[in-house]
């Protein structure tokens, strides 16, 4: 099942190139598992869908030790048709709407305790698709319930929903989203995903 | 036919609050007809989908002439079944699938070759979503064979099509994918957007 993320990070600095060099190396673990490929608009992540937000993570959490006010934006994506067989992909995680909501948000909220924390608090916001499937309004309701249950806080905002927390849980959540909701293994899902760090303005 | 976007600009600049803060005239001529409502997030226009885009290009463009590499992101999302009634979004456009994709097509480019240029040149992708029908990948070709017709330069990319023109075209050619690819009238349609301007990194 092929996965992966077109991502950006955007320092609100002057020295936005050097932080963003800076920062690069919060990748080299994931080197040898994720093809990374960057132009002047993204990075290309593909790889297993667990390793995605990890490295998401990692790469923000590094940008954000800097101080400055810097958001990732990214679009990510599984099962999406018009991708080759990607054997990168390869995973032994159980993808998709495999069994009952709340049973999956159990197994989520499990991985979600054990996430380490990083000290650096984030807030954002995603939308989430279903593509292809008349189950796209169901799972949706299915992403805020694990949300809200995961220990973030969650707010209902027109088109997406909002959530704040420590990056570690925030990117953990967002990781057990993508993989438990959505359609059954192999399905296409997408998140159109927002998170801000060191915001200068009042939370809201 | 409830239709917004959740917006947000990121100047790559220590001023990036004073340059935000020039740049918010620019919707001073949409007040009138579109709710705007901004956090610490995005920004939230609700109203006529045909003046979405030249809300946003105004802006972009507005923040652009400071010279900083500026990124403008956006969840653009029209017919979600989770909205209220929304009188402020009618319009006496014909929105979504209606009629041959070639016609559709024709009309949209007539619209663009009127389109004011900026002199601004921006770069940017887009992921186009149709929620709850069949027809997904369909309408993504629809949106490629547009904005490929349209005079911009595309490319394609993992879970993205690039683009890159003068704002003024790039802008009134989102418009117009927005409006005229998708599920018919009242159907749900979604964007992911990035456009960028003033990068220092090379195009690719």
């Amino acid at each position: 099942m092929y996965s992966g993320v077109q991502f950006s990070i955007y320092p609100m600095a002057d020295d936005f190139v050097g932080i963003i060099t800076g920062a690069l190396g919060a990748l080299d673990p994931y080197r040898e598992r994720l093809r990374i490929e960057t132009d002047d608009v993204s990075t290309l992540l593909v790889g297993p869908p667990e390793l995605l937000f990890p490295a998401l993570r990692d790469v923000h959490v590094a940008v954000a030790r800097s101080g400055v006010h810097c958001v990732l934006s990214a679009t990510v994506s599984r099962g999406c048709p018009g991708g080759e067989d990607q054997s990168i992909c390869d995973t032994d995680r159980v993808i998709g709407a495999v069994g009952p909501l709340a049973e999956r948000i159990e197994g989520a909220l499990e991985r979600i305790a054990d996430a380490g924390r990083t000290s650096q608090d984030v807030t954002g916001q995603l939308a989430l698709y279903v593509l292809g499937s008349d189950t796209h309004m169901a799972e949706v309701a299915g992403c805020i319930e694990l949300l809200e249950q995961s220990g973030l806080r969650v707010k209902m905002k027109n088109f997406v929903t909002k959530f704040a927390g420590d990056a570690g849980p925030v990117y953990a959540a967002l990781g057990e989203t993508f993989m438990r909701i959505g359609p059954p293994d192999g399905g296409h899902l997408t998140l159109d995903l927002t998170v801000s760090a060191n915001s200068p303005s009042p939370k809201g």
